[in-house]
């Protein structure tokens, strides 16, 4: 840079940071739109909007499993806030599935001395014969080794899997642990056992065991499958360790209703484009949530993030160029199933969707961000990423991002995505837990997340590029 | 100080510093004894066996409710575990009492919406009639507010006390929380209420409820007196602001066995002294527990710290001067039962008590000392806190302390003590729930804290003062 050129710099960074911005001449923004994102910025940082949403959800609605009571009052909540909040338009979608039901889950050590342990049954699990279990307890220090178990050698036995998920910031303990709950009954019932009983995916020291969702098989025996909290597998390990036998009782009353057709249904509600109304910047989380807690981390507080962000973004005096729709996706818990509707119903607008993030991981600061777009709109999520850098959010170098959860479904079917990533250390201390209740949100973080997907989706909205691939 | 003193100060801490003491003419102990403590510290600071002994009784016996399974278990294993540490000698002392039955309790909010809670029955509570009772929630923000309300104004509703305990180092936030717990059924019962809920006396913020040990008082009616956890607190006070109707379903079969007499016994270990025999160091914890965890805090915590120190000293060449008794009590939880039966049979022996301490609070290091003794020995005091000083203890200038929990028993009856104080900060996240597992204990703090307890008993068996009044 030559000294003219320095000086030149130098009055323009004064006259940019005056009104908020970063860009002389804005790539995509232009001036009033950067002191509009600007305006947006402080808006949602002020605002406890998002809060207050998660606040009514779980303290008027409670937990959201498909089918539930809940689930269908969401619905009802969903269409009713969008429309106080000004949505332009607000409808549902249906979507069906089946309805399961968790009944009662109780586990008791009765050697070496009689001690109840806590467990929650996985989703989609099969209950016990009515008077329960007792059995055995073949011990597995990981998943690997309850696969090269020899066939029959768990006949008459309870599997149990003590692999401990580990703490990452972004959450990568998860893979590896949650194997064992998606397919490890079926694993365990190859090898002859009457049940799984597995270590709950979680990281917290709590007597809370961690629910989830599990498959079974065709063609081979359904088992009851149950984790067990931490705590409580801490202490089978130690039993165990003793070389005497230890069993363990289980009685669970889980069952899927087979005669019910659960309805549930998406629900969207859209800010539409004062331009392009046919371009879709889409937001997204999950209306359901699992029925141990209310739901208030999962999915309640990125209902409340983008509900709020497309609420604010909605009062400025005119809509942005692109539509922004908030899709609350039905069913998600248990297979995506709202998402999976979703695709199908909007098959033929997908090549519309210009853009979309989901937010379905918890409550910490967003300090990443990761896209996964068109090569020629690079530079404009770079421009982005400086409106955002004040918040502490930093641009991955990677450009392959899918959306969270359900709208990994959309970017299957090539619809470009930004992945957001918070600091996700405690999340897995409450997720699918009886923990995930109101006190778990941090209300700062949760303003400053929704101000970063209220720019994020403004920039995206206004932008003139386009991110497709 | 003269430049001449400043030099012989220096030589003398320069030689006192190389054998690990403190004095150039010990007060109380001399070099040999200062020597050997200092040995007692390292052997205690490096040794697991106090941890051991906490790990050996939650994995092996388990809860130790008075009158369980448990309980009697409990005493078999401290009398095994103390005879194969070699102490002199081991014995029991009957106690004898009631036996109340836990039995299940089950809350669900029914309106707004039905939500599964989580309570806990507080000790000594009767049950609900089978089929449970429903009804409006009265909301009391204190014990005070609870007390104010009009007779008869809590006719066929449930009082539901919100007052949320105080986080401090010292946890004295559990006395102005503790008193609901503790007669609030009886103030509820003379207002008219058919039950008391009240938010559980504790820090933390997880779905488990706190118990603990609850009184009624003839001529007012027995009713049911729950605990309910932290975040279902926090929504019953959500709902509750809404203005509208909340109403609870409790159900609960907890009971006191009448017929029952339920026998249990305090465990005492000592290594007799070589000079005084008949004076007494006593060293305290308290063998039961809730029912709900493994009792791995409260308090495995002091029977492993107090078993260990007892032990580390008796491994010296020489037993010291005083007898040094370790004296698990029996039924703390439910009213100090072994302590009274304790001061009951002891009775004449109480003038022999020189000294003593007691554990029961928890997992936090030891950051102050608090003596409780005659004026005489209050010089020798001081000499133990600068041998404990390194450890970062400090000395209270008050000398008006009691023993913790049972020994509060002896000191009442005159016997000298010294308190030493904790961080708490996070004990009553723990305290009385299912979360009392051996996972929460803090090995280093442990070891910490096992060393200064053995080094006090070996200070107070080989001092040559007197610490009675």
């Amino acid at each position: 840079m030559s000294p003219k050129t320095k000086i030149i710099a130098s009055t323009c960074l004064a006259l940019c940071m005056s009104v908020g911005s970063f860009f002389v001449s804005a790539q995509q923004l232009n001036a009033e739109q950067q002191a509009q994102l600007n305006e947006l910025k402080n808006t949602a940082l002020q605002s406890d909007l998002s809060y207050q949403l998660i606040e009514s959800l779980t303290t008027e609605v409670g937990h959201r499993l498909m089918g539930s009571e809940g689930d269908k009052k969401s619905i009802v909540w969903a269409v009713d806030k969008m429309k106080a909040l000004g949505f332009d338009k607000v409808w549902t979608e249906e979507v069906t599935g089946s309805y399961w039901l968790r009944g009662d889950a109780k586990a008791k050590i009765i050697a070496p001395y009689p001690h109840d342990v806590v467990v929650l049954a996985l989703g989609g699990s099969v209950g016990t014969a009515e008077k329960g279990l007792t059995a055995n307890v073949a011990h597995f220090e990981t998943f690997a080794d309850l696969k090269a178990a020899p066939d029959n050698s768990l006949n008459g036995k309870i599997a149990f899997v003590s692999y401990q998920m580990e703490r990452h910031i972004d959450g990568k303990g998860y893979g590896p642990a949650v194997g064992t709950r998606v397919t490890g009954a079926v694993v365990a019932a190859q090898k002859g056992a009457s049940a799984l009983v597995m270590r709950s995916v979680g990281t917290d020291n709590n007597r809370t065991a961690h629910t989830g969702v599990m498959r079974y098989k065709d063609g081979v025996k359904k088992i009851p499958a149950a984790t067990l909290s931490n705590p409580d597998a801490d202490l089978l390990v130690n039993q165990l360790k003793r070389g005497k036998p230890v069993s363990l009782f289980l009685k669970m009353t889980a069952k899927t209703d087979a005669e019910v057709i659960a309805k549930t249904a998406n629900v969207i509600g859209e800010f539409t484009g004062s331009e392009l109304p046919n371009e879709i910047v889409a937001l997204g989380a999950h209306l359901d949530s699992w029925d141990v807690g209310t739901g208030a981390l999962d999915d309640g507080l990125g209902i409340g993030m983008v509900v709020a962000a497309a609420h604010h973004i909605g009062q400025l005096p005119k809509r942005p160029k692109r539509t922004i729709p908030v899709i609350l996706f039905a069913a998600e818990e248990v297979g995506l199933l709202g998402a999976k509707e979703y695709v199908k119903v909007h098959k033929n607008d997908m090549v519309n969707h210009a853009i979309g993030a989901e937010w379905d991981f918890g409550i910490g600061r967003i300090y990443k961000m990761t896209p996964g777009v068109g090569a020629q709109s690079l530079n404009a999520i770079r421009e982005l990423a400086q409106y955002l850098a004040p918040l502490g959010v930093s641009l991955s170098p990677d450009n392959n991002a899918k959306g969270q959860s359900d709208m990994s479904a959309l970017s299957n079917l090539g619809m470009p995505s930004i992945n957001f990533s918070p600091d996700g250390s405690n999340y897995f201390d409450y997720h699918h837990t009886e923990n995930d209740t109101l006190d778990k949100v941090e209300p700062e973080a949760l303003k400053f997340n929704t101000a970063i997907y209220t720019m994020y989706a403004y920039f995206a909205a206004q932008a003139a590029v386009d991110f497709r691939k």
